[in-house]
């Protein structure tokens, strides 16, 4: 398996793992993909500077690369506490109530409430874009599209290509005029900020509209070979995969606490998922469980605009975090998770990849 | 581009198209795939006869099939007339004050207002199959999964294989256990009734379920040889196309009225589509347009269940198609129509698909 973006990005397999965990991330570097480090869970830039240290010197000299959520225009944006008086009165009531009622106990008293998760506002975003720098990384992705044409101009200075997502044609189309170097095809079976166009149409059309200018590469819906083919044959040159780290053994080195987590993604089929704005105000997909149905109900509120809904619900995903509920999660995924039914390590996701993708193509050629 | 498929149904191409066009669907089977006619829009089966005698008559001597709508599970029927009084007059009287609102006329006295679509309702769909096993018919398609089991046995004993529409594994199961001989897996981005899942993961797993068993066909998203080629990836061993053929030339010939929905369609992205009940009961996806539109605010009523939603909207319809205005259509139609952007004959859509499979296929040789 091998296109021109192994040359673009210094890497053996065209396969680009985005996770929140270091520890997958080094590991799909290491197998011969990219491995890209979502950057939002670090409210503190100096944390996301050791682990980046931890990053160079255990991927095996291999490339990397990280992720930042940065709007293209830059919000007006007070502190954490202007922003969270901006909260309606009966959104808060909604949570608490929502949470009682699921079972869902409040912290201990030493826990000490987080200050939500920062890594949403633009201010800590740019942060994440100026410690990364300092690293050797190959690539800075931006899961909100565009990030602004200054910090592309920086990323340039120190050699590091930007991508960005996009869920239709004339957004790629802008992407790749204000500099994005890679554009990211995000289906509506994707995990987390998704559109409503499939992957099957989606594709080709993003193809035509940059892939003479930028390699484009497929996101939603890949957990095997075959959908790599897939891909590629729409006219993808890498897939882009998200979810299905979510299930490697070295998830949980890196989010111990997640294994209630990893047990309700085990057990979910393809039909568990919901395209809904109550993670972070914007469209995204998670894993459907009781938390997300009770935001479906006639008495829930409408979702906020980002990033107030994130600042709302990030207390709640303390708690459920902490609580360890298989029913009870609040989790980014695609529709693949009915397919992510054991946890292996990624360097075996990886040669199955391979495999499956050998087959694929000889299967296909008896075709002709 | 040859699969197991094309010796199944005696055909060249691994290509079904399905279509309420006599036109189009035997000018398909005369390119080398399979014509499917669409029968829902006979409400009279000896209108159909006398159709199906024609395409006996001009596909060449090569097979095509029919496609109906049939419950497996006979609903309790009465007359058109009795259902009519189960529509409450709320609905009514939104769907006068809507078509008054988008400026659709009433149709001329001498028109006679027809007695809805009868196709959907299940005697009617009986009557289809009794007529369609009188002609030398390869394929009984069913768009609403498996047709009763007595309708299965009856079609092989004439000796024609049956195939049903799935959004699920589990529907396939189903299916091929009711005596399915083919499953077509319609994925998110089809048009017309359609479930959850996007065709990326939808075929593995459902070619994963039955594939042994039985062919698999790919619905959903498909205009290009590319799409083909994705879809073949995923296991498919053919491809269900339908909205695809609704902008050929041959299209107008049967429906001389649409020329305003031709142009509807023409000027459509991938994201002018809604998936919605209101057009049968059952989530299908349509054009995007006021109609549908009208539909999706505050003060519309929830649509109706099947057969009530299509009895209630029959009359709309056929107000709307009289008035021939592209802004004010009521049409199935997938997210490929962003790609239906010229009016072709249905010969030269197929050696398209066919020459961009082929260049695919070498595309993805290159990647080994």
């Amino acid at each position: 398996m091998r296109t021109a973006l192994c040359d673009t990005l210094g890497i053996q397999y065209p396969i680009v793992g985005f996770t929140p965990s270091e520890h997958v991330a080094a590991a799909i570097s290491r197998a011969g993909g990219l491995g890209v480090l979502g950057c939002v869970r670090f409210n503190d830039a100096v944390e996301l500077d050791s682990v980046l240290d931890w990053m160079d010197a255990n991927t095996g000299g291999r490339p990397y690369g990280v992720d930042v959520v940065m709007p293209a225009t830059v919000p007006k944006e007070g502190t954490s506490m202007d922003l969270t008086k901006l909260i309606p009165d009966e959104h808060r009531a909604f949570v608490d109530r929502t949470l009682r009622e699921l079972g869902v106990p409040e912290l201990p008293d030493d826990a000490g409430e987080q200050a939500g998760v920062l890594g949403w506002l633009h201010s800590v975003a740019r942060s994440h874009v100026e410690v990364a720098l300092r690293h050797r990384i190959a690539l800075i992705a931006n899961a909100l599209g565009s990030p602004p044409v200054d910090v592309i101009e920086q990323a340039h200075q120190h050699g590091v290509p930007v991508a960005a997502l996009a869920g239709k044609a004339e957004h790629a189309v802008r992407h790749v005029d204000n500099g994005v170097d890679l554009v990211v095809a995000q289906g509506y079976e994707a995990g987390g900020h998704t559109g409503e166009i499939a992957s099957m149409v989606l594709l080709p059309e993003i193809v035509d509209a940059v892939g003479a200018r930028v390699p484009v590469l497929a996101a939603g819906g890949i957990g095997s070979g075959r959908q790599v083919a897939a891909a590629f044959a729409l006219g993808a040159v890498g897939a882009w995969m998200g979810s299905y780290w979510l299930t490697t053994t070295e998830y949980l080195e890196t989010m111990s606490e997640s294994a209630a987590v990893q047990q309700a993604l085990l057990a979910a089929s393809s039909s568990d998922t919901v395209r809904t704005r109550i993670y972070t105000g914007k469209p995204a997909r998670l894993l459907k469980t009781k938390w997300t149905q009770a935001w479906s109900t006639p008495d829930a509120p409408e979702p906020l605009p980002m990033p107030l809904q994130n600042l709302l619900v990030a207390p709640a995903h303390q708690r459920i975090h902490a609580a360890k509920d298989p029913a009870v999660v609040s989790m980014p995924v695609g529709q693949i998770v009915g397919r992510m039914n054991e946890v292996r390590p990624v360097a075996d996701v990886m040669v199955d990849l391979l495999r499956d993708y050998e087959e694929t193509l000889t299967r296909l050629d008896k075709t002709r």
